[in-house]
């Protein structure tokens, strides 16, 4: 059996599928993808993900992908370490969170993470090798963030953004009141998305709404998170050494 | 064992876990809430999702919203006809479809839908009264999203819908070439949702990107979808006659 996981830096979708790969104990063959150089649309990437889009799992030459998808996948496969409930109302709030997360929390972090930090790298290509960058993106949406990124993003885009995740901190929060975990008693996938697809350095865009008058339980559940060996070491880069294939 | 099935019009994510349910002959109880009515908003409602969202699933007490995670929940619970692949490989297929019909389809559908007929409704209650269901709505969004229909959705935003149903026309009709329904060989969850999201009724939207040039394929798949006694059973409202609990 060879599991071989196609990563950027140890953030947000990459980094969350890598967590259940370590919490499983199972061996990985680590490759980098260099989102700085664009490799995710080059021709060897495009002929393992079309979408030209990571993280990728390829588990005995199966190629998975999208990071919600691949950890249901993994604990389909691989159930002897659970991160899914094995009840199925666990299971099913485990979805709800996972949902929850995917559509109205990951995108909105993001938009202000591109805006700190992916605006600087497309300004500084050249304006017609970043047209022929673009024309090589697969997805229509990826292309129009890039184009917005580099023009800059709408402050009404921005603002929505941050409403958006002042509301998932405060709804997190009320849950937090009521069961230590995310989903409920037990440490599941759900957790695992909010960690990474943005709680884990949440301040960086809103210093202003991670504050322990607001989110206190959150931010004990995101030590609690940071605590776990198999978290701190995906945070650190993963167990293996970046090589490609 | 007691189902009960709070739902509206058999459309969008009313419909989508209704025909799994009735697919898989469990009995139910249904409960019509009347949208036009604002009934999901109503405090007896709120009591059962705080949300203020339909479907809603109640098995035997325990309360189950969002129609992906209450069909997931059901192949948990009642596997014996099963919607979604027992193979760990058909299943994340299916996630893939089900995630894409959920974050890239269904939205855009909706708001041509609710830029064809919610607006009207939206307009024919007076300001203040409108203002006063406004404030009982939970949701942010959802707020937002009956204010705009009322105001009239943004020409960009319309344009954008219409972008992103071509995209996913084109995409399901390339599936369609390789595999008879959308996540493989077999009749999953991700066809329902499909059907569900928008596939129904899609020309009443979108006349110029139903043809027969552009996407044989998925006509000829809707057929096979409308001839199943199941869906056709859902689209006509259920088996059970509607009943407030």
């Amino acid at each position: 059996m060879t599991l071989k996981y196609y990563h950027g830096p140890a953030l947000a979708n990459g980094l969350k599928s890598m967590i259940p790969l370590i919490e499983k104990d199972l061996p990985y063959a680590s490759v980098y993808v260099d989102l700085h150089k664009f490799e995710q649309h080059e021709p060897w990437f495009l002929k393992i993900n079309p979408e030209g889009q990571v993280p990728v799992l390829d588990h005995d030459g199966v190629i998975l992908n999208h990071s919600t998808v691949i950890n249901e996948y993994l604990e389909d496969v691989f159930p002897d370490i659970p991160l899914r409930p094995r009840n199925p109302v666990g299971a099913a709030h485990m979805r709800y969170w996972n949902k929850f997360f995917d559509e109205h929390f990951l995108n909105y972090v993001s938009i202000w993470g591109w805006h700190r930090m992916i605006g600087a790298i497309a300004r500084a290509v050249e304006a017609q090798e970043f047209e022929r960058l673009m024309q090589r993106i697969p997805l229509p949406d990826q292309r129009n963030k890039w184009r917005a990124a580099r023009a800059g993003f709408k402050q009404a885009d921005l603002d929505y953004a941050t409403e958006k995740v002042a509301f998932a901190i405060d709804k997190v929060e009320r849950q937090l009141r009521e069961t230590p975990w995310i989903a409920g008693d037990d440490y599941t996938l759900a957790d695992i998305n909010l960690f990474a697809s943005g709680a884990i350095n949440l301040e960086l865009s809103f210093p202003q709404l991670v504050t322990s008058d607001r989110c206190p339980r959150l931010l004990a559940w995101r030590e609690r998170m940071r605590a776990r060996p198999a978290v701190a070491l995906a945070v650190a880069g993963g167990k293996h050494a970046a090589a490609r294939a």
